[in-house]
């Protein structure tokens, strides 16, 4: 399904390129080069945008880059030493790698790769260098995959085999928010069954957190976003009573005692603010409250938490990736989606052609959107 | 024992009394009121200093007040409805109450009750008054306890029943220190076999976590430390290599980082200090580490964390006198204690006559004494 002759040379394709923080994506015409060792080069068939393309575009200082982390695709080539992949093979991109073999990868109880995790400078692991090129120069990766263009190449580590049944078009949300909301309440927090969860921000995340929290048997969700058009996709998901923090003169933690005598069992800030962290962890309560912080904030980045609020009892744990070992546990996600003991299809509020990529951007900077499916041209 | 025409009147004794933050505490003639419903009033028979009882006296407002929370005792009267005590019972003082019958308590899972918890304002939870004054003017109570004190009067909540046989001058310390480290090893960390421990500050608090961790298995304990006094008796108690982070240049994370190959499993902060409580988290390890916080800290109560260290995997947990529930689990410890299962005599460095209080302030204010235990006058 790809052209032989494209192996082991430069391809030349389009790729939505941020030149400046904030500044409106530019389709460009991109040279993406071979696969290096232990590297593979994808077709991407789509890719959904999530809130940290969005945070990453607007804050961070890596420019000219391309964004893109949660997709879909399939192998075009790989590079030497590549016995894990071949041409053809349907994956999900993996943006925190899994090496197999550091400390981390081999504990068992780790996503947090010391050799693949969170690449942030846009450079290849094995070189320092980038794959993507404009007449020569030099283009930026983000968090290992870049994946609004029509290829990129990515570490062997930074992709999972999925099955070939499996709709490309819905499961690259599996790539990233929704696996991250469902780990988060079941292998981070490990949800028990009639307890008491609050959910702070209910975009993606937040939203298959509180699936996540219903599958393991929770009681009572409740979720909390200042943004009222939210109320209604998240009783849907679960989401048992809305709160509108904007609604209330006291502030949301003594709101939150109060209606659920003393506080939480479980607090989720998917917001991705600091302050939401602090204000979560006021909301659990005493003796065994845990607080789960899974957002990525993009400015402020210490979190505040008076002494008194740990010594009561509280936890404050954070979740990457919602826990799973994206490599070794993302194909069962899959299984789940296809035997339909999970909902991902509902996420998608839009599909739009690759083109038009900035009306994504914009629809999740005004909260009009869960997840926006970017299909990319020409697929299969 | 005691002379039973003392019951229901009122009992005058001597009291070390603390008129002002950090100064001399005085040696006085109180009168300790009879128990009220749900009471019982208590001969002190020895009284170890906490580092609570230090940092309190040096920085809260309340007083005229009595100190002293981690005492053993003989039940000299009880008050109406209590049927748990009778006078002659030997005891030890609780801290932090335990009501059974809260959301707390009957949780299973907390030791932080939400009737008798943690009470900070000085006075009887029954009627928001003192026990103890001074020619008729009030004396405010300390953590629910004030042992400072020939006799003292006490919630029956506040109070667990011991084995006779137990020698009182020493398991006075299981009422809070030993108990505290102890249990943060055990019940809050839940240290593994194998594991690397840092343990930052090594006063009894942390040679208590410290010999925790040994008896579950740890293969290396790292106790950080300023005083270098600290040293030898850290090696008493399991504590493998000792690390003063006024020997190195660089900041003590690094160090840590660099000796257990990116970080220990577990970290505790035993200063008090919100400032280590950040320190500890930045040298546990990604994935799975895991930082206690134990202290109380006087100063600055916000412990700040960056995002990052959540979100790369760590945890950070309080521990309220190591998870135990006091009166359900305090007399197990008597008996591991009674059967040589742990060590508690060894913690005792100073042995001091009532009247010499102030001396055990002054050697614990200059870190010249692990535990002193201070001996009432006329016991038994």
């Amino acid at each position: 399904m790809v052209p032989s002759s494209s192996i082991n040379k430069v391809i030349t394709c389009k790729a939505a390129v941020a030149w400046g923080a904030g500044e409106e994506l530019v389709m460009e015409e991109v040279e993406v080069a071979p696969p290096q060792p232990h590297e593979i080069r994808l077709k991407v068939v789509c890719s959904s945008l999530c809130r940290s393309d969005l945070s990453a575009w607007e804050t961070q200082a890596i420019f000219p880059r391309i964004f893109g982390h949660e997709a879909s695709g399939i192998v075009e080539s790989v590079g030497e030493g590549v016995t894990e992949f071949k041409d053809g093979d349907h994956v999900l991109t993996v943006f925190t790698g899994e090496c197999m073999n550091c400390r981390q990868c081999k504990s068992n109880k780790s996503n947090v790769c010391s050799v693949l995790g969170l690449e942030r400078r846009g450079l290849m692991h094995s070189d320092q260098k980038t794959r993507f090129s404009i007449k020569g120069k030099p283009v930026y990766h983000y968090c290992a995959v870049s994946s609004f263009s029509e290829y990129t190449v990515v570490h062997s580590g930074c992709a999972v085999k999925v099955d070939p049944l499996a709709p490309l078009e819905k499961i690259c949300l599996l790539s990233c928010g929704v696996s991250a909301g469902l780990g988060a309440a079941w292998n981070v927090a490990d949800v028990s069954r009639g307890s008491t969860v609050v959910i702070f921000g209910l975009g993606t995340l937040g939203l298959s957190v509180a699936q996540g929290a219903k599958l393991r048997g929770a009681a009572r969700v409740i979720g909390v976003d200042i943004n009222p058009e939210k109320a209604l996709k998240a009783k849907d998901f679960g989401v048992d009573e809305f709160l509108n923090p904007e609604d209330f003169n006291e502030p949301i933690p003594q709101v939150i005692k109060k209606i659920t005598d003393g506080g939480a069992d479980y607090c989720f800030e998917c917001v991705g603010d600091t302050g939401t962290v602090t204000t979560a962890l006021q909301s659990c309560c005493d003796g065994w409250g845990l607080t789960v912080t899974l957002g990525v904030p993009k400015a402020k980045p210490e979190i505040a938490a008076h002494y008194g609020l740990l010594l009561t009892g509280r936890t404050l744990k954070g979740s990457m990736f919602g826990g799973w070992r994206p490599k070794s546990d993302l194909p069962s996600l899959v299984d789940k989606y296809l035997n339909k003991e999970i909902r991902v299809d509902e996420f998608i509020t839009h599909n739009l052609p690759f083109e038009d990529i900035n009306k994504a951007f914009h629809l999740m900077r005004e909260g009009k959107c869960l997840r926006c499916v970017i299909h990319m041209p020409n697929q299969l």
